[in-house]
């Protein structure tokens, strides 16, 4: 098997919500896997001084909701705003960590699940109880689930992850990385896949 | 004629580089003028509270001059990093507009040649003397551009393009804005495509 692609992503991003929808598919075309990696954009702007850009000036702001839509309809993907955004994504990101370490389709299953609860139905996913609710309507047992997302490991885990990240580079969301190649932005596709076909340009 | 398109860039943006070498073949296939709009980012980002890409955070800067090159080499554009980057932009700017007032045509291939002096062949285009040969080298009076930026009306001319372009709510280079939809980035060059094709999407 080819080498895998690393996509980063924060489950509050709506650019990474709409790259979701679209790389599995892309990596797929190129014989890739794809590894997808939670993590917490609110650290990494610590890091990087940045922050939300819907919290930015507000030309700013108000232009990335207009792109956020466009984006959706020009790739094809149902999207609204939600109507708590920003919102903060760590019980989302340590469930996926936890399923993953269970069963990686199941994992990448529940991430689409909690993009489309925020992005499509405008859920509240940074409720503990909402995350469940989308593990368990895909037959995962909801008390584990509970138990870990109560426990330490999840939270080190997903430090870790996020420490990582950083490490690698990353400081937005989506993030994605071809053989050591890193692409920021779901507007980066055409160059991704040019990527991919021709092993560079 | 159909409307024309604005097309908002600052001489020391990368990306506005790149789209100057896009829009005016993309706006004519779509039989559309296009308007060129010279701006100052720096006058702008103060409102913002943005910085160069190149000027903030390690991950970023480093990401950005990464992808500076490879999204020219995407679009089939020549581009290196300039050795003095970024740099104050008021000269040219200033020049263009001066141009613009005497002939349309030529102030357009004087923002080409300024851009190509900057990121082709490494020319510090803040020096007024660089701006002057690159005047003349377009068959332009020396002597009587030289007055002109010496005196006070292309200042205020100057600021009040970038004092319209605020208020048209752009905050970067390049904006493109169409039917007063707004573009932001060299990677909206798809969307911009589609919307010209099919009068929005």
């Amino acid at each position: 098997m080819a080498d895998p692609i690393t996509f980063y992503f924060d489950f509050s991003s709506p650019y990474g919500y709409l790259m979701s929808e679209k790389i599995d598919d892309l990596a797929a075309r190129h014989g890739r896997p794809v590894r997808w990696r939670p993590i917490l954009l609110g650290v990494i702007f610590q890091t990087t001084g940045s922050a939300p850009l819907t919290l930015q000036a507000p030309a700013k702001a108000a232009y990335y909701k207009v792109d956020f839509a466009r984006s959706a309809r020009f790739l094809g993907v149902p999207y609204r705003l939600p109507g708590k955004f920003p919102l903060p994504t760590q019980q989302a990101a340590r469930a996926y960590y936890w399923l993953h370490g269970q069963d990686c389709a199941l994992a990448r299953a529940f991430a689409h699940a909690t993009y489309r609860a925020l992005f499509v139905d405008d859920r509240d996913i940074s409720a503990p109880e909402t995350v469940l609710d989308i593990a368990a309507g895909l037959g995962v047992d909801r008390a584990a689930l509970a138990a870990a997302l109560a426990g330490p490991e999840l939270k080190e885990r997903l430090k870790t992850e996020v420490e990582s990240a950083i490490a690698a580079g990353v400081f937005g969301s989506p993030t994605v990385i071809v053989d050591g190649e890193m692409f920021f932005g779901v507007d980066r596709l055409p160059q991704l896949e040019r990527w991919l076909a021709e092993g560079g340009f």
